[in-house]
């Protein structure tokens, strides 16, 4: 008989068990060009009651390889399941994380170039009920209010990274996350600029600054109106081009306990 | 008046807003040495009422460079409330993470050297009342029992990375939560081995197989076991010599809510 | 006029300029499979003589967008020299980064999975003369020799990276490269493997024990009978499973001064 | 007899054989504190002829831990000399890597804060010659000439590294090279300043514009008048605030040669 079946007597669930760091290429839902081939990393992970000894290492190798060689993810969350019913577990959880490419135009000459992003769908299933997240790493410009104040000329700036999970109730688009971001930055960033694309989002990041709370607030307010989001955490970490560190904000909410409290 | 003090109108309190990834030299209490020195990369963050526009993020760093130039560990304690009150916040949030020297002595030759360890402390502090974590990662051998039973010899080993995130409510030592580890792994590592130590560590671990369910189990069983931690959460990921991907597990326990359940 | 195009008085040529770490999707050619979709990082420099103050940045990113949305790498020779003469350069040098997926068919079973490698292709141009290297990371198992000999049972074991950076006069397939890696190493990886393949692993890396020495050997000799590749670079990182360091060798060849020297 | 000790026919040489990142306390000459203690990573590596199968890879962790618990950096050079010794090799290099601290004081305010620094020192020895070398990367702030200059207000700008790797006739102290590299920034960092310091800041970069290539041609041009200094590779990577991709140049030069081929 196999080891990982033998029963168990320490009494000790375990919350997650599975592989980490396991890549594979997908295909993913692109807004405009219909879909876009990328590599993902994996995490799989299922719970293990405390009676058994051990999982099935092999059996989430095995759902990665049952499709066909690019996975969809239109079938994530049929994976979860799947995950769930091969593993004979009552709870799963899947990460796959992917840079992810949007064709932007530059805001004058309109010259065009891909700009990457870093993006998660994480899935919970939890007794047959599965919850999704999407988590987008979003880089934008950042520009201090203080120092342009304070300054006679100039005012520092760097690139900062913001990142939002979100967890829906709805489809949402990843291009949807990332516009709500770029709207509330400083500017938004470009593979390509030309000249006069130079002047205007320096001009732009320059008449439109914003503190790291400015950031995050601004962002969480945008998120706080889509109802098809029921839960996020909005963060920002600024690379401050005057110092060796960064500066950082959080803002974490769940709009269905806040309405448990507001009723 | 400061751009920062300037009242806010979005009504959005941020739960988390400080720097990160700033270094600093520090000492840390060592149980055989008295104390060693070594370097630690911190993250400070407070909260900030939603009526405020900005913390002040001079005064983080001002606050770790107030004491002598090596932080002392004993007033890490003292940190977090020194700087919830110099922020002007009714939470607060340090991490401090930095590698960790043991010296430790080869089974059977009895030589000597260091091995280093990845250490954290964080802290909270909430209404004046401060809780403090402790976690370590602790590198070990793994060895599968799988492999080695069903092969006529041999079986596949490799390094693991072991972490406990331990919540205390007195004083541990870095180096208990590290024996804890070592003691329940196919066995430890140490950075210097004489022929008939790499002959005892390698029949040790052959002797002595352990899935990642049984180190997270195992470990977790002598976590309960002692009263001074009140929370953990213990993670194995082994980087497989097999595949080119990690097994892992996870084990989280909250021994004050579990007491409650059972009460 | 450009500030990039006006003189420069320091009299100091640049060796190379251009951007760094620039994410985009390609099309690698495939030995199975025709072609494979993937994400690379590219950097790009030219040379800058010294009466030339800068060079123009945005024309790199120009040529990356100027293809269809994905990178074919037939035109990896040709971007080489679309890159030196758009820039007015006479050296340029191009390295361009990617995960590339390999479908392994399992020793016993015959299941298939796909397993990764990282690698990079290095062009450099020169007065119109285009070299070329590839590079890969082949992860692998490696199990002391020594740790076997002197054990009752067992001998460690641990996942290794063996890069081999080659100079080729022709064209070479990625899993040629691959293949003489594998072939050397205790064992190859797998990302699916059933029990009876587990078996087979364990048994045969045991059978095939190398030190860092044999395997960075081994593949240098597999090397040094290839004509197509005129130099090369082999390197073995080992994470061993006893220690928290690596061990690590390196074989640097020239085949063509070597023939200097013998004639 | 030892496997390692015999004899081996393939009739190939290894260019480097030995440990890589193994972390130990070390004691760094500071020219203002006397000393520093800080941590380092070490790779440490001998050259092995035709006919030896292995190396010893215990005597290189020996060597680390053979002097008290943190080693003097007034013994690198003895290391070398040691490690070719013990290792019976004809050729060694030793790597070491850490972090480094300088108390900078604020341009107006004059408050004093750490400001951190990753320096390397590389040694080389061969048939008893050493060469030493070393690194240091230095963030700084640059700030765009062509950006300011066609625009009406603000200029984009942010943190860079520079790379300063010296070949060195003399004793150098780490501080020298960091002074030349932050004199030629648009601005250097500091952990902490005030109001009126973030004020001289942003205007000392608006006054002081850098191309990535004027910042590699002014420290060369510092480098070029030092006689301590035999060779060297400066390298300044900035990481674009309006781009998600980093600016690049690099400069490398070897005076000796350079000498020969005037003369």
């Amino acid at each position: 008989a196999d080891v990982q079946n033998s029963a168990d007597t320490r009494h000790i669930a375990i919350d997650k068990v599975g592989i980490k760091d396991i890549r594979h290429p997908v295909r993913v839902k692109d807004r405009s060009e219909g879909e876009q081939h990328t590599i993902a990393n994996f995490n799989m992970y299922v719970n293990l009651p405390h009676n058994f000894k051990g999982t099935h290492m092999s059996r989430f190798v095995e759902i990665l390889n049952l499709h066909e060689r690019e996975i969809g993810v239109e079938s994530f969350k049929e994976m979860l399941g799947e995950m769930a019913e091969r593993l004979e577990a009552e709870a799963g959880h899947i990460e796959m994380s992917f840079p992810y490419f949007i064709n932007k135009t530059a805001p004058i000459s309109g010259v065009q170039s891909l700009l990457d992003y870093e993006v998660s769908f994480i899935g919970e299933i939890s007794d047959g009920k599965p919850k999704m997240k999407i988590k987008v790493i979003v880089p934008v410009t950042s520009l201090c209010p203080c120092s342009k104040k304070i300054s006679e000329r100039g005012a520092h700036n760097q690139r900062s990274h913001v990142t939002v999970t979100a967890t829906t109730r709805d489809f949402v688009w990843i291009e949807e996350l990332i516009d709500m971001v770029e709207g509330q930055a400083s500017c938004e960033l470009y593979g390509l600029l030309k000249r006069p694309d130079e002047k205007y989002v320096t001009e732009k990041a320059y008449d439109n600054p914003k503190f790291v709370e400015d950031m995050v607030r601004d962002i969480a307010a945008a998120l706080n109106t889509d109802d098809r989001i029921s839960a996020y955490i909005v963060e920002s970490e600024n690379f401050e081009s005057i110092h060796n560190h960064s500066a950082y904000a959080l803002i974490e909410r769940d709009k269905e306990k806040d309405q448990l409290v507001d009723s």
